[in-house]
């Protein structure tokens, strides 16, 4: 007995480490073999299709851009819910959520002393204004939030530039978030920082910032790597560079938005919910295509093309494209509120979000327990057909994701997991001007809607749920 | 005594042949062994330098644009001027020349219908203005000139949009430099032209264009690759788009300019000429980094370091940067016409210009005769330690070049050659806001002064000078 239960435990430890390994050497299930002709089936009708592309071309055709609080916004959610009630979505339905509504206004920086010059420049989403004169002050550049720290004495009345070149996101946006709350702290007037990405044709990059509740709030803008490196330059010989900056950034009243929800019903488990989804809001330059316009149309077309075929899983998928997620989250936070009211969170077997871009499909970044990443992981398997080339470490289902939008629900115990794809240039378009549909590939958005649909479908399907893990164990 | 003709005449042939050929195939040349040991010199001196990127830098960051007219032009050539003095050249002297002084104003170019959206711009150098209400009107898109003689009857007060693909700058320019004058021809009452390069992020093109004598000027701007496929899409589903278009922009009186002119004097024959340079002038966007800042600095390092060798060639090396390249090439015809009154036209040996950006060196094409070509091919050799890595159809002295500014003199009979760079991005920050210095690595540049200072100090030395060959034979 001793013997049997050594043997049972070995065979335990052997499995758990060949699921950890990832997708290449992961046991065999009989997923695979149960799902491959439907799988077939779901890739060659997207790949046949085009409305993917289509839609997200006329989404950002017909309405522009999407901030939280614009009419733009609205008037794409209205034609979003009109488009799934005519492809026989189930339930389709706006969620009311209150949202931020900050608005850019006119906005200028320039170089005053030692030449006169434009600097190309974004205002920080959530900036207040500067006096209509707008704030003239010497520069003082520096490259981290430590150097800051150090001539601290040095920044009083003056505007803090953070020339900080992109190392990772993560680590680069932590200047855009709480840079005017360093320098606000050293005494700076206002604070620019050089635009969070890799590569840009003066190209500024805008995004959230947020003032801590004990700073004196100063306004904050992006300039672009070029006007920050200018400055970098002058500073560095010597010269004391004399900037004005005006901005009428503020917010107007919380404004009534919602979250797009639309179903195709389950036939065994109606209750249970699959939902797959993106963020419908954008910044208010360019037409948020890649961010996350295409996150939102792949998950409605991964939809629409099972109900197509006459897919119908055990159960439920629904199709969320949540609101304002760049700027307050609030469409996230209400759904996972309205959910936990109701008392069905525990319902949520999986979300899946696509938020970095519809670009070559690579697999899904899975964020949750042990447990369910062995139930998923041979879908990897599934997806081949649709995925780049190379990506070796990262191809199919594996280890690490989620999104923001679910991150709300996951951190309650929903399974979940991000769509990855070949985004190296995410970065290049991210929050500017230039996030439109040229950045997108057709081909490449049909893929994603295939490796969305194959996903849903089969987790939707699968004999056993996912299952909940809230915080703190079941 | 006929064997001996035969084999004679075989001998040339062969040579000849082989000469036609290339650099790899080329006839050995006492060039190389003569000139091996100061060349080495040469090369390590500029690749030890750093003088020509910070100069360029400085020029830039010191000046802004330096568009003909324009003040910041004038400084910029006053500086340089007296930088080369303290360089220690010789006969450094601004060659009066009167420019075209070309203002742009504020402009912009709105959509108004189906929606509103602000169109990113830049109005083309040499347009009028539009009245200070601006042109509304519809939009009529356009893939060819041929396109729109086809569909002459609806352009009759709208606004033509060429919406042309980058295929060659050759090509695709001659929408930008005579759209107006079809457009008008046609009827239009404005022209619009998708910006002339091959990738942008939101980013417009200027440059130049022309009002033939037979047509009402029409406003000439424009726009990015983005807005031009934008109102494409629009049109392409049916909808009319008005877009409203305001420019401020206007002649004033020519100004007086000067084209830049120094030298390092020749010990046997002074009166002979080695001439290389670039355009000093830019548009009036960016900082004209890699257009043309770059092709005149490499040219000034290049005679600095040979002086600062102490390297003395039998003939004058004159480094020159032209003025006015961009909107009127004024500097380089009062060049040439200079020359044609002193009767000194023929004393130019050589003309090299740089005017394509100092990437990587490749090599340089030769735009003279083929006894001359003869003469110089042999220097390829020369040229190998700095040169870029591949580009086999292109290495060293090649077939087929010149510049824009040695254009005048070349045509009169005088040898000429521009540097070729691995320069596959150089459309994309063409005439934009975003040709600053950050296009450009500093060890590309000083291997470009290398090259620039092998090429020139070889041909202003070598025994036999290049020949002159006037049209219609010598």
């Amino acid at each position: 007995m001793r013997h049997i239960l050594l043997a049972v435990v070995f065979f335990l430890c052997v499995s758990a480490n060949l699921v950890a390994q990832g997708p290449n050497i992961a046991p065999q299930n009989d997923l695979v073999s149960q799902y491959q002709e439907t799988v077939d089936r779901i890739i060659e009708a997207a790949l046949a299709d085009s409305a993917a592309y289509e839609r997200l071309e006329l989404l950002g055709d017909l309405f522009g851009h999407r901030l939280s609080g614009s009419e733009s916004l609205e008037d794409a959610i209205d034609w979003i819910l009109e488009e799934m009630e005519e492809d026989g979505f189930h339930n389709v339905r706006g969620q009311p959520v209150m949202v931020p509504h900050w608005v850019r206004g006119n906005e200028s920086a320039t170089l005053l002393s030692p030449r006169e010059e434009e600097l190309v420049m974004l205002g920080l989403g959530g900036s207040i204004a500067t006096p209509s004169e707008g704030i003239t002050a010497k520069v003082m550049v520096v490259n981290s939030f430590e150097e800051l720290e150090s001539r601290a004495a040095e920044a009083e009345g003056n505007i803090v530039l953070f020339n900080v070149p992109f190392a990772s996101y993560g680590e680069t946006v932590q200047y855009r978030v709480n840079g005017a709350n360093e320098a606000s702290r050293a005494g700076a007037v206002a604070s620019l920082i050089r635009s969070v990405g890799p590569f840009g044709m003066q190209t500024p990059h805008t995004g959230t910032m947020r003032y801590a509740d004990d700073v004196d709030p100063i306004p904050h803008a992006a300039l672009t790597i070029e006007g920050a490196e200018l400055l970098q330059r002058l500073v560095d010989r010597g010269e004391t560079p004399v900037v004005n900056l005006k901005m009428e950034s503020h917010f107007e009243e919380d404004a009534l938005s919602r979250n797009i929800i639309a179903e195709l019903p389950g036939v065994a488990h109606p209750e249970e919910i699959v939902v797959l989804g993106g963020h419908i809001d954008s910044w208010d330059v360019g037409t948020g295509m890649m961010d996350d316009g295409g996150g939102c149309v792949v998950a409605w077309e991964a939809v629409r093309i099972l109900k197509e075929l006459g897919l119908q899983p055990r159960r439920t998928i629904r199709v969320v494209m949540w609101t304002n997620e760049e700027n307050g989250l609030r469409g996230a936070n209400v759904y996972r509120d309205s959910l936990i009211a109701q008392g069905t969170l525990q319902n949520h077997v999986f979300a899946v979000e696509s938020d970095g871009g519809v670009f070559e499909p690579v697999g899904f970044g899975f964020g949750g327990s042990d447990e369910a990443f062995a139930m998923v992981q041979p879908i990897s398997e599934l997806l081949e057909p649709v995925l780049a080339e190379g990506y070796e470490e990262s191809r199919g289902v594996t280890r690490g994701g989620g999104g923001a939008d679910i991150g709300p629900i996951m951190r309650e115990g929903v399974q979940g997991a991000g769509l990855r794809t070949a985004n190296e240039r995410y970065f290049w378009y991210h929050h500017t001007p230039a996030d439109t549909i040229e950045v997108l590939d057709p081909d490449d958005v049909q893929r994603c809607v295939a490796a969305m649909a194959v996903l849903a479908y089969v987790v939707a399907d699968m004999p056993g749920r996912l299952p909940f893990t809230p915080p703190g164990g079941e």
